[in-house]
């Protein structure tokens, strides 16, 4: 299986993130991406195929803030990661500020996401090798893996959250819509729910989103991946979200992982993009599903089963010691 | 005239606020409410009016979350004081939560107000002095003052934000409202946009809202009380924003109310409710306009010139220094 990983990833470095009320040191760092990268095997450095396939997914003004909101900072006198302090928690809409201050609102969702001086750079590099990614399986092969750091799948098309920056699922998900596919679907197995993809793809009739996730009624993002939470329009029912409860093990997981199987296989896709973490591990230390090793090669073989051509994109996990390992196991099945 | 206040209100008390990406000191500071108090002259504490008309107002569930959240904070292991970290930015809707972190976001706008453990009862006895003084009013005083603080403008029906907990000004209007007045318009002018008010009356044709404030392209709360922002369904054009660039000085200043003032004279409200704020004085700390020392007795005189039984509701204002004599000032004309 072809894998894709860019050192430039690693140019986005968080100092340090809000949890708990007060500053914590930042998870998502780019020892994820050398730690998953030397268990899962040698990596390709992606094409550059520009900025148009992220900005099929995301707005031109988002993408204009990501490359401009550092050095606004600095204008501003600041020192330290941007982060934002207040959201438009009702009546959002598209609005043209004079202040970084309200851009950062504006286009977030938390405050526990900051901009550092290379996140631009890595969040590009990112989301090119999951248009790589994407283009090896609409080339032929079975499968293909981004090794993707910084995560995706909470960014929204306007609006960064969860550790996320660029939807690098849904950016090769509507690439290769643009390259011919009719219908393609997402399932999400991090265990935390998709929202910026399922927000993204939310009245759209098709891709179906799945996502298997810790209940949000306990866990972030909160606010979505609720089991009402189904799509609305052309995308009325295709978006099926599974929430389960923290202490979930293999058995519990695999019984709902069916129902989204199944549900993927009436849909009938041409292709298939598998937003994975790791975060799922009993030894996760933001996380609480109780997945042992083991269970990723059970999960991955279940999945696919599907028989689909396969774009995996890395999102989360955070246990450094066994990240790499779970990974590899998952991607053993494709 | 008389004035409402009780030292309860001072028992809110954070230790600090998320400002340009750090901690910094927390402004809204009882020291304000000692302030004024000092100025303005002999205060009486409030009755005890219940929580039926903050209900009125704000929700069940909100008003459950501002009693509980600091225990919930504390049996959640946390020490300091509470905020949230995620916010509800798309499809904000009823959610049920187990989880602090999850309601701090629910029922929050923002990063930089928050809850301590006499915050419940500070705001409780801040809205009893907003309701005493609607009451002095009903009964036919010309006018009253409550002394407000924590403020009030920025907290919506069921979220806190702005340093602000219970909107005292939406409680005073609709206490009257519920007591006989069929129409009330509230004038706020304080330097910041009163987004809460605005909310909780967006589509209410009894309650007139008329704004003065410093654009929201530059100035906070940033996403709401744009000129383009008039109400909806029966409060379609009940909501007039007159946003000011920095540095208004007071003939613009005078300008914007004059046009405010013959909007409410059309209006033919029974009361008139004013969010004042004192934070549009040049040397304010936080703030950007230029009105000076003088100002504020020809301000509370163009407002005065309507009229109306008028309830004087207090909001921000940092520089503690010239609050009080700013306060006053204004409150000499009624
Ligand atoms: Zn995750
Ligand atoms: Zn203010």
């Amino acid at each position: 299986m072809q894998i894709f990983f860019d050192d430039r990833q690693c140019l986005h470095d968080p100092k340090r993130e809000l949890h708990n009320g007060d500053w914590t040191d930042y998870f998502e760092s780019a020892s994820r991406a050398r730690a998953i990268g030397s268990t899962v095997g040698k990596a390709d450095a992606p094409g550059d195929f520009g900025e148009a396939p992220i900005a099929s997914v995301h707005s031109p003004e988002y993408i204009q803030f990501l490359k401009t909101a550092m050095t606004r900072w600095r204008e501003a006198g600041r020192s330290g990661d941007a982060i934002g302090y207040v959201w438009p928690v009702v009546r959002r809409r598209a609005l043209q500020f004079g202040r970084i201050d309200a851009d950062l609102g504006q286009y977030s969702m938390d405050a526990s996401t900051p901009l550092t001086e290379g996140t631009w750079e890595a969040a590009y590099w990112n989301a090119q090798c999951a248009i790589a990614a994407a283009n090896t399986v609409l080339s032929g092969d079975k499968s293909a893996f981004a090794l993707c750091r910084p995560p995706g799948h909470h960014a929204g098309r306007d609006y960064l959250g969860g550790y996320c920056y660029l939807n690098n699922v849904a950016i090769a998900a509507q690439h290769a819509l643009d390259n011919g596919r009719k219908r393609v679907a997402i399932l999400d197995v991090d265990y935390h729910h998709g929202n910026g993809t399922q927000d993204i793809f939310w009245d759209r009739g098709d891709v179906l989103f799945a996502s298997l996730h810790a209940d949000p009624a306990t866990d972030f993002p909160f606010y979505w991946g609720h089991a009402d939470e189904q799509g609305e329009g052309a995308g009325a029912g295709s978006t099926m979200n599974y929430p389960l409860p923290r202490g979930t093990k293999i058995a519990g997981y695999q019984e709902a992982l069916r129902k989204a199987l199944e549900r993927i296989e009436q849909f009938k896709p041409e292709m298939l993009l598998i937003s994975f973490g790791a975060d799922t591990f009993s030894q996760d230390p933001i996380s609480h599903f109780e997945l042992q090793a083991g269970d990723y090669s059970l999960i991955g073989s279940d999945i696919a089963a599907l028989g689909l051509p396969s774009v995996i994109v890395m999102e989360g996990g955070y246990d450094l010691e066994t990240l790499g390992q779970n990974t590899a196991e998952f991607l053993s099945a494709f």
